[in-house]
């Protein structure tokens, strides 16, 4: 049954899993323009906080942003940058079909083993599906919601440093349930914004469109403004990869103009 | 007892089961208009997409429109086109008398399942019946919710593929229930609105009118607006087939102008 | 126990149960007036729409009017019409203190069961009891609702047909519950609303009123608007019929006032 | 344990329990004014009703009134009035501790019992405290009201005849909850309100005042309005008794002021 | 475990228990003013009531006032001047963890134990905490609530009488939730109000402030107006009494001000 | 599972841990101005009463202020001040993934623990976690806000004595919850407010700025005022000697204003 397989899905959490985190960033990470450069500024910035401090042995961070924008790739692309020998990933999906409680033992469980290394680097994807938020009602779990707030805030032990990265993208509702306030930093991750961020991405994409394309391209997007996450362009440069030669450049505009306003 | 059917209810999920499908496409698909070859148009294209993108190897979509328009049938179809060595067909009809958790557990083992194929297709029929939505409160299974979210987000392992599609009557509740948002893209079928299409379909149903009443019924509908979904007028059509011979176009014109407005 | 006590009260429910059904026709079905013979006469087209019908295997109706208008009794009434090897009377008052799954379970076979048979007539009595509707809230039961929702949506295997006939007192919430959308017709049953109707009540009732005191009584009731229910009316000819000849025919025509309204 | 005894408080239903329905009526009935006879005429009418009806087997009164008008005291007349073999007085004071299912169960016993005699009378007294209705909120009992929906409206088998009593002081709780709506006729029984019916409860209650203070008592409550259940009055009475001789009428007619409104 | 704690927690009802009715009267009863002799003047008046009246066998009592008013020094008083053969104090502080159930299970079995007894006395201390009653939401347990409300109005057994004293700093909330209406009296006890009263309690504690201090006390105090319970007034009296001789009179002046207003 | 684990975690109560006091305190207490000293003398006093008082053998304070001003730190300071042979801090980290009830019966442990003690004290830290106060909604655990509030009047026994330190940051929901009422004081710390206090903490940090800095701060800071609870004080100063040399005042400056406002 359920729980049965609730203790057999359990992997023992100890040592870094580079794969699974690896898995979470498999597009890469382009640097498209300075909000990355920003975020992963502040990433290293804590990183390094995290092992000379002395007065502070917890930093947690929060990075929020519109869906699609890359929260997951860039928290796990930090989380190894750090090089802590524990790293973790929680993420709801391995959860799924646990009771509330089993999902608190689980993370206390994580937050223990994190305690047990002197350098720890934990990241607890998608917030709100943890906290299984639904906007009508509104509905979530206070069970999961009260252990992360203790779990956020418990210190490691004497000599022990821990860097906890979290994810979300409904940062209001984080303040209202009195989460956000648990993190010593909020870092803001920005969908992209100019035709150059597009080009920018384009360009380091093989085989998405000739030198011919680019041509225009460059010409249509110059000086535009756009607004869509980096998961969604590459899914549109993927669909536009498909067409015909003679279509790719419109299809691609046009669809870029129907989710991400006017370019 | 209720969980003992439920146990023995779970057949195994892999291989095709075209007869199930078929059963959902029972009077099959009539082309009675355009916004029914765009719907196919682009369920091809997202089935092409499923099979050659690199980037995206998770594609879902969502046909949306109002009751009786057809959704279930466009769904069907279009799994059946994709001609995917895994095909499988979820709706709640199957469930019934399920717990929550139950609901979830089988949804999750369909979606391994498929994971487990190269190339899978997942039609989910009915997302508010999965959901158990009630206007009155409103109420709705927040656990199922949770469940399709992350499932309906849940990337293949590498190098499977996956065209998840699902229906729905009540967009805006989805879009309320932030469920909307998962989905890749979401396609809108219409109810047949115009006599032209209404005399398309006259002319598929064998037996239906003799050469004389379907003159009397192209002058009636010719240039009128109706309102009415495919399955709806399939019901009217057959009603009208039972009457006498004298009054059958009569009633007809009478009860699609009363169900389907002005005609 | 009560679990117990469940176990043993469902009966096989295969084969016509003819006595059940005249037990909710006590006194008989008076054709007071019009509103009676079109609700009739809706029915009898309904059933053979049921045998006839290639395109629409299920046809489902529900019989909604005011409290003691009749709808029990015309529901079991046209059932008994119909002539169909499988009836069934489906009753809250049979699953008393039954859970909602034991309630969902037991309707879940009832339909099941009628899907054995080419020819099914299934009656679901005053929905909102099935419902546990209460309007402080309000409450209901989400389970039944939506198991409702399901079996009236659920298609007779190939070759079989069914015919759904349920009574509600609240179509509002129905419709407000999304469950009156299930149907494929709704038949309105209004309260008796002339004196003439009563009249035609009256002079079907043996021994109710001498000739002398029908004459005095269609002198009063001649032009007049009541607004009663026929199982209200039947009552208060029973009281007028135990008390003092003298008093009777005043008695009577106070009462009607007094619950009809302006006489 | 609590079921534990539950079990074992449960006594045989058959048989009429004199000792118990008396109690219920320790001060007598006084007839102080015309409201006790109509309530008396109208009961006494419903049980000739019940024994001679032919078209009505069941026959359902609700008492109600005021909070200490002798509503009780009252409906547990009546149904000595009737002499019935079967008398049943349900009330929750015997139910304390029972969960929602067993107060149902032991309902529902208690109706079919009733069924298995020719003439039956069942008292259900208090019906908000079956309820457990509280206003903040308000709470109650959804289980307990779809049972006594049901219980109310159950027809007796052919041949055997039913009359129910109910009592409540929420009236307006009882038409918001649709329950008022299951009787055939409902009763109001009013406070006492004037002086004179206060005189004719004290000439009834032996040893209560002298001679001298009647007559003082004639002259001060001649005429007065009061507004005071004949429990509370009989409360004030009591207390009345134990004073001191001459501070008896004055402390008298100063609790009924303050109690009663202006005297 | 916790269950298992509460079986051994009970202890035999019967008999009284002075020395736990002593410790609630921890500082004794001092006559401050006239609000305290009317209410011991009252509580006489409802224990020779009980003791005498042949009509009413029940006589409950509500003591009501601010918070530190000493309601339950008070009721503990009262219920020992009935010297009643069975005397019980019931507190919510020994029924801490107790489920809902295990608390009505026990206020059920104190009052049968007092239906023994031919004269018996509960007192049922701060009503608010066995209804666990919290103003947000607001939220309380409806199952205490109606075994309150039944218990309160279940007469004791012929030949038996009983008194019940109450306790409770929420009249309004019982008032809403209908439990004040259980209740044949409700009795009101004020805040100390004037200087006057403070003198008299001051005067009342040993070794509290030496002659000359009290002088100047009587002049600070005398026609001032203060609005503070005897339990905080002692507790300020006990916090003078620590602090240095000069400063004793100047700071529990000044605490007086702060806590009681202006003096 | 949980509940095992939970057996296995509780620890011995008697006895002083003052290692786990400490550990709140990981960074001292600096009198950075008078909020500190008047929060000190505060609970001075409260312990010599406590030692002293007979007439109040419960002494129960609330320390107040916003996040991050230093609560905890003055709770266990002043708990390690008395000296008590008792000494217990309670917090809701050692209780994660407790049920309401586990949480219930360990704190009602403590508290016969302390009571079992001549002289006992008792730190509850953050209260709001152990009611799991969530905003939304709002929701809170009734079971653990009606526990506490018992525990916080229940006196020790005869000639025991016990102190209460409470912290909390939600004073307005403790008052709403009337939790707050049962404190005998409540104590209120604030946040640093003026460059002064800034400066004095400055000054008590070994090797955070050099003199040539310090000199720079004392002009920048001088009669400015600022907005910072001592703990995100103590982590902006970590934050900025990590920094280069040259570029440490500007940030540590920058930061100060960015999250304590205008300096
Ligand atoms: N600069 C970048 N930042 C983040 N992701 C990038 C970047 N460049 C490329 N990517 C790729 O974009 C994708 C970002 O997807 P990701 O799942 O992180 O988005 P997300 O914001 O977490 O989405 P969701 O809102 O659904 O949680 C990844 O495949 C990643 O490899
Ligand atoms: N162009 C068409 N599109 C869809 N269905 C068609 C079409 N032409 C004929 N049909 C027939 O119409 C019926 C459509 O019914 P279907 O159950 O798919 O509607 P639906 O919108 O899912 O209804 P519901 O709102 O109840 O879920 C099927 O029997 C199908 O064979
Ligand atoms: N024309 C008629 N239509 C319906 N019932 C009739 C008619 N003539 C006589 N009757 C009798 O009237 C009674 C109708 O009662 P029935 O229980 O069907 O009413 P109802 O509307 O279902 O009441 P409720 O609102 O309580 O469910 C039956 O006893 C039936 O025999
Ligand atoms: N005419 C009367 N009607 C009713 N009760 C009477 C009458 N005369 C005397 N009594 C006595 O008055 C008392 C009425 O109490 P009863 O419990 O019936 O009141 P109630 O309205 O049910 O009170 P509650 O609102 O608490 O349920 C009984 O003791 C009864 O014997
Ligand atoms: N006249 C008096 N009335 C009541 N208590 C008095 C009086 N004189 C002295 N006391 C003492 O005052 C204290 C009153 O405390 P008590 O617990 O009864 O107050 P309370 O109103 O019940 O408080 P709470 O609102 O917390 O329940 C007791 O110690 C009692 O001995
Ligand atoms: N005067 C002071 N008062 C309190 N803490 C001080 C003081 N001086 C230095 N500190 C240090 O500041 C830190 C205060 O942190 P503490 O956890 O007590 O804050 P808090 O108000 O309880 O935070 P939270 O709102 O998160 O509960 C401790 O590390 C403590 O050693
Ligand atoms: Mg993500
Ligand atoms: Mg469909
Ligand atoms: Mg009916
Ligand atoms: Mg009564
Ligand atoms: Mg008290
Ligand atoms: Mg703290």
């Amino acid at each position: 049954d359920f729980m049965h397989a609730f203790e057999n899905d359990i992997k023992p959490a100890f040592g870094v899993s580079k794969d699974e985190f690896d898995s979470y960033i498999a597009n890469g990470i382009i640097i498209w323009g300075s909000p990355v450069t920003e975020v992963l500024d502040e990433g290293n910035l804590r990183i390094s906080q995290t092992i000379k401090s002395e007065m502070t042995p917890l930093v947690s961070i929060l990075i929020e942003g519109p869906p699609n924008s890359g929260k997951t790739a860039l928290a796990a692309h930090i989380a190894l940058l750090s090089k802590f020998p524990y790293l973790k990933f929680c993420t709801a999906q391995t959860m799924l079909g646990y009771t509330e409680m089993s999902k608190c033992q689980q993370l206390k469980k994580i937050f223990e083993d994190a305690h047990k290394s002197t350098l720890s680097c934990v990241v607890v994807d998608e917030l709100e599906s943890f906290l299984e938020y639904a906007p009508v009602g509104p509905r979530y779990s206070n069970t999961v919601l009260q252990t992360l707030k203790l779990l956020f805030k418990r210190s490691p032990p004497k000599g022990r440093k821990l860097l906890i990265i979290a994810t979300s993208a409904y940062r209001d509702i984080l303040e209202q349930l009195g989460l956000a306030q648990s993190f010593s930093k909020i870092i803001h991750i920005s969908n992209i914004s100019t035709g150059e961020h597009v080009l920018h991405v384009l360009s380091e994409i093989e085989h998405s469109f000739s030198v011919e394309e680019m041509k225009h391209l460059k010409k249509s997007l110059a000086n535009k403004q756009v607004w869509i996450g980096i998961k969604t362009l590459l899914d549109l440069i993927e669909v536009a990869r498909q067409a015909d030669d003679k279509y790719r450049v419109a299809r691609f505009l046009a669809s870029l103009e129907e989710v991400g306003g006017t370019v």
